[in-house]
């Protein structure tokens, strides 16, 4: 499938990095044709993102491109920095072209090209909103105007298409813009500056990777290294308050901080300079053990669409912005190349089913900003926003999704996600192996791969940590020892043979799961996984009842149903709970003097049912729970009479 | 101590108020000697009227007057509606001295009239922010822009200032002022509009009261009526999303949403139309039952400072902003004279002891904005703003405290609160009584009063709702009976003789208080109130231990013992408690596979001391919170081995 004109079709390109072990199979190699990810993918080609190319008409966006050019008047549309949404959407149209040629959606990304084309600068500046009355204003705001954010989404943008289409239109559009911000700002330049959100970075290093020039990369380090010097006004919201190599925590703005990391990983992956890796695996260690939802989201706080403080992790009010999962996932991402550690896989993993997908609903035509993680029915997903980062990101995402599934390093083929499919595979010796993977995963932990190819190469597959029970493997029906363990890949090295098989057997039990004590909100609670997907309760599926009652007993007998009907097709899981309502006289009072014993008021007994978290509010609205209240500390729910199957509504 | 030039100096007056059947004691008549309130009254005259007069000055607020007097040039400075910190300050000036003469302090205060005298524009107009370059926009953003609530300020301080000092100076400004308004706005006039913050409601009744015209009431109902058709946006926010006798829910920006319901009642006081009322009952009911902290305080969130959902109460990250328990004691003060309902006293009395006051250091020099329940020792009091609406509006509440205690209606005298102290009470049938309180309240719930005076009349006494067990009332040491309720007012009706002793004895037992289940955060917790005082555990008291780790048992028994030495003089409680930490591995993990035991680790006893939750964060910076961990669902912490006093820190 890799055409000759083409560079690799991959997000991060890290074939030439000296620092990072491993290398991404490119989009277009990859081939899903499983129930879960492709048909959301076909939704994302073709309901996505043609409607979110209306909007970006509808809006104004492509007008502001169109007035800088000269073609059209009128006043500039829209936030200042909405060229973000369009370079986020051709990104997503690139990487969906790398995978599924299109010819409509091809001439619309070209003509999409084509206004950004026209309205570059003749000094190469870009920005539609700093043009005609607002040139003189270039430059002069980078704490608060987002130009170099704008200019970062430009470059990946034009990368992508370069990698994807093999056509070098947007690269010179973003190479004339990369060379103007290098002559403004640098260490040689008259001019520091530090943008407050972060995204050049990243952008820069994979420019310096498809063009070969390393100058780009030098700017890159240039402005990871500026930044907490206080040039952006030196707070944590726009991660300026203190310089890169000491951050301690992860704090203010979510996508701000995950977009730096996955920047400084870019240059880490080049440089080598432990510093930046140190920094990275502190401040990984410190989101993922103090300041994560369990579904992989994070940034806690509305205010500032920030990290809270330790465990200040509430449900109903937690922020969660999709963008902040999605940009979690491309640091995770690149932390995963540069060496394999499969806790990076194992967060990517969560980070998909549990935290970017459920910002999309599953007709691809509405977004969600904000994630909770309980709801009294008033979110709902929204088709547009002002502030419309989130839904292109979803859509590019999507759209580069099976480039996030393979990777190769010497001697090695890595396998990070499942999913039935193919993929045509080059590895560093530059052997060519074909794998097929035939799963029903995520519902089903059973994975077979077939092997079509020769050589000497070890195989590592990824075992999820949520299977806490390890994995059996086995080659041609022959068990492989050691048994694999959770959160590890297992390396399954042997001399290969054409139509070798490799069986995956993960146990898929529900599990429930129990949160730190410190997180206040989940005392006595707990959320239900099974496999990769966290589940939820929701009204619609549990009438009649208030699901703040609701009480799981401790030893809860789950029931696993398929339910192809429902939601697009899922598995959903039932369970005999008690519905255990406040006393009566709690109606109308928040306060009283505190009793010996928890009386609940024993409303009866129902067969809870609950969906996968990532289908949530695409039925009639209603409320949503992840966390549910369990026995513990409520005997009296349970106590004398069996809880029985009957509902009561 | 009245003087016949002055009007009754009282912040809301509802001497000739139609459907208001009580009227407040004036400040003027009331005197306190207590070691609680007069302690921080005098701190606020001496240390904290000057430093924020120094505030005002060195942050521009008064140049800003005289620049618009043409005194001086330069820009404006600071927010657009900083005059209304002038303007509160000058009425807690004039309570201040309608209580306390102080000629230093008359003559700041009359330098600040004069100076708001001078910016006065020749057609009534006043305020700072929109004169010269912008006197073009003047009234042009009512929705954002403050104006009528700055006019409000303004009015609320002349008739302060008019009735604690007989001066018409200031009144005669606010006059104009208002006759500029009602001239610009108006069911007559050319142009409606309807102010993005509530204030001028509740203003223009009162200046209606003061000088006896009413065309001021019919402005009051005017914007009341107004509000609520979206002329300010009609959003929640701005309390404009329904008119609002249809509102049903406490939404919004909590500050906006509580002077607006006090201009509400004021106008019910003076018209008595029953849809006012309704309204008013309905919301005060959905606040007290659904949206208010243990403490009074209202407004949970901090994105808008708004009114959260139902039962979102977050320890940590509640907002409860000072100024929103100071417009909630306006509010419930206005509700409380319309026919004596005891549990707006009850409201009353706890904002003010666990609400309010947490909002100004015991030095008097800085403030709170926010107040949370729980804190790592990072949240401190500041000794300015720049939105410095909390400050004065402390000021102004401590300056006019006496007002608060005694009303008078036909036939009945009422005692709203309780310290040492005397007041001259002018009855409703003009008969002046004297009555001396002897109490150590709140620390003590003995409270002697000795009535000087003669006459048929009931002694309306408040019996807390937090003294469940009821109280015992004598009258020259022989039992009043029906013994009185809690949460009412106990009537004692006689002919009184010069010298009768009544003596209230309330219980102050150590209560536990728990909170309704659905509150998430509080689940398994409860907080220590004592009397009308909440308390709280610090870091302070408690070195060596992590607060979130205490575990307090069921049958604590609470040492209660007086501190004069801490902080100011308090009664500080303690009592044995176990120390239990989340189990090892819980250090590197938020989350895991749900146990099903609870197994803390158990690092020891203490004896935990407790401090009232008024004092926080007046010591070195650490750890505090309201709401403790208690036996519940935690037995192991206890189990077979006794807790002890011994501390292992």
């Amino acid at each position: 499938m890799l055409d000759a004109k083409q560079g690799p079709s991959v997000a991060v390109d890290t074939s030439h990095s000296e620092h990072a072990g491993l290398r991404a199979v490119p989009i277009s190699d990859v081939r899903l044709s499983d129930g879960f990810w492709e048909p959301r993918r076909r939704v994302n080609r073709e309901v996505t993102l043609p409607a979110q190319h209306h909007h970006l008409e509808e809006t104004g966006r492509l007008d502001n491109f169109r007035r800088a050019a000269g073609k059209i008047g009128g006043p500039y549309r829209g936030l200042f920095f909405n060229d973000s949404d369009i370079y986020k959407w051709l990104e997503a149209a690139s990487w969906t072209l790398a995978a599924d040629p299109d010819p409509e959606l091809e001439r619309t990304a070209e003509s999409v090209v084509a206004e950004v084309e026209d309205a570059q600068q003749p000094d190469g500046y870009l920005d539609t909103y700093f043009v005609l009355e607002r040139a003189p204003e270039r430059w002069m705001d980078l704490a608060n105007k987002h130009e170099l954010y704008c200019a970062g989404h430009l470059i990946q943008a034009a990368v992508a298409n370069h990698r994807a289409t093999g056509s070098e239109r947007l690269l010179d559009v973003a190479r004339r813009l990369a060379d103007h911000v290098l002559d403004t700002f640098g260490p040689e330049q008259a001019r520091q500056g530090t943008d407050g959100h972060p995204e050049i970075e990243m952008s820069l290093v994979e420019l310096a990777r498809d063009t070969g020039d390393s100058k780009y990369l030098e700017g890159a380090r240039y402005f990871l290294d500026v930044r907490g010097r206080g040039l952006a006004g030196g707070d944590e919201y726009r991660q300026d308050h203190r310089p890169f190599r000491e951050l301690e925590r992860m704090v203010g703005h979510a996508v701000r901080a995950v977009y730096l990391n996955a920047g400084a990983a870019d240059v880490y992956a080049e440089t080598g300079e432990p510093a930046l890796l140190e920094t990275l695996e502190r401040l990984w260690s410190d989101m993922t053990t103090r300041r994560m939802y369990v579904t992989g989201g994070i940034g806690s706080r509305y205010e500032g669409e920030a990290f809270g403080a330790d465990y200040e992790l509430p449900n109903a009010r937690a922020y969660a912005e999709t963008c902040a999962a999605i940009g979690s996932v491309m640091w995770n991402w690149r932390m995963l190349m540069l060496g394999g550690d499969a806790r990076y896989a194992d967060l990517i993993e969560n980070a998909l089913y549990n935290a970017v997908l459920p910002g999309l609903s599953l007709d691809g035509q509405t977004y969600f900003y904000q994630n909770p993680l309980a709801d009294d029915g008033t979110h709902r997903r929204q088709p547009w926003f002002g502030c419309a980062c989130c839904p292109p990101n979803v859509a590019r995402l999507l759209a580069s999704l099976p480039g996030y599934f393979y990777s190769v390093s010497e001697g090695r083929v890595w396998a990070h996600l499942y999913a039935e499919g193919e993929a045509n595979i080059r590895t560093r010796e530059n052997r060519t192996i074909r794998l097929r993977q035939h799963t029903g995963y995520p519902w089903d932990g059973e994975v077979e791969i077939r092997v079509e190819g020769e050589g000497d190469f070890a195989l590592m597959l990824r075992v999820p940590s949520w299977c806490e029970e390890g994995c059996t493997i086995e080659v041609n029906g022959e068990p492989v020892a050691p048994p694999a363990l959770p959160g590890r890949y297992a390396e399954v090295r042997r001399e290969w043979r054409a139509g070798d098989a490799v069986c995956l057997r993960y146990p898929m039990p529900v599990r429930l799961v129990e949160c730190h004590p410190y997180v206040a909100e989940n005392s006595g609670r707990v959320a239900v996984i099974r496999g990769p997907l966290l589940y939820c309760v929701e009204q619609a599926d549990n009438p009649g009842i208030d699901l703040r009652d609701v009480v799981l007993p401790t030893d809860a007998a789950l029931t696993v149903s398929s339910r192809p009907d429902l939601l697009g097709g899922v598995i959903g899981l039932s369970a005999p709970a008690a519905v255990v309502a406040p006393e009566k006289g709690w109606e109308d009072r928040l306060y009283r003097a505190r009793r010996d014993r928890v009386r609940g008021r024993r409303i009866g007994a129902v067969q809870l049912v609950a969906v996968p978290y990532y289908t949530w509010a695409n039925r009639e609205p209603g409320a949503m729970q992840v966390w549910l209240r369990s026995l513990r500390g409520e005997p009296e729910a349970f106590r004398g009479e069996p809880v029985s199957a009957r509902r009561e509504s």
